[in-house]
């Protein structure tokens, strides 16, 4: 087997990009993707009813607004939405992210709507 | 549901134990472990047949020895170490990590030995 020996390097890749709320692929765990993204402002309120979600903040801020109040996210700080809990993302600056989820799951979940972009990847 | 509205904050939790070589558990996502690692100095060769294993260095310097050649991993950097292939990590200097894998899935790998560890919860 060849296996790449390039290492991800997060700030390169969130250079390569400026699309807001668009997510963009850099690796692949098993059957789960690794993903950055840009925020900023508020997304719409949605569920992922069969899996858990896991937002990194690398820079900005972030606030994930649930339903019975908000977790806010410091660069360094993690937060593992559970599945089938409504949420939504918030950011009042620019903030970069990185997300962790099962392949193939909508960035709108249940929600749909114009903001719903399959994720793409980051070469 | 009650769900925690406490975000994981890496440099807090890192600043919480000392030990090398142990990986300390900061959260689930679905059936998968994120978990905190201090390592240096050199591990034994070993190799995960059923799983992919992400590393992502927060601090420190990481060198992920690879049969066919060296990856090495700065702040900010990951690289995932896809399932059956072996693998030594060496860390020159103390250096802190994040690790995610599915649940169960033992340091050692294949290898066993002495070091091998159980992940702990860090509360």
């Amino acid at each position: 087997m060849t296996t790449s020996h390039a290492p991800v390097n997060l700030a390169r890749k969130l250079s390569q990009f400026d699309e807001l709320w668009a997510q963009k692929k850099v690796a692949d765990l098993n059957d789960y993707e690794v993903k950055l993204a840009k925020l900023k402002g508020e997304f719409v309120w949605h569920t992922h009813e069969d899996t858990d979600e896991l937002f990194l903040v690398i820079s900005g801020r972030l606030t994930i607004q649930l339903r019975d109040g908000d977790v806010t996210l410091e660069p360094g700080e993690l937060f593992v939405v559970p599945r089938g809990v409504e949420h939504r993302p918030v950011a009042d600056e620019e903030t970069a992210i990185l997300l962790l989820e099962p392949a193939g799951v909508l960035n709108t979940g249940d929600a749909g709507g114009p903001l719903t972009k399959a994720a793409e990847a980051l070469h």
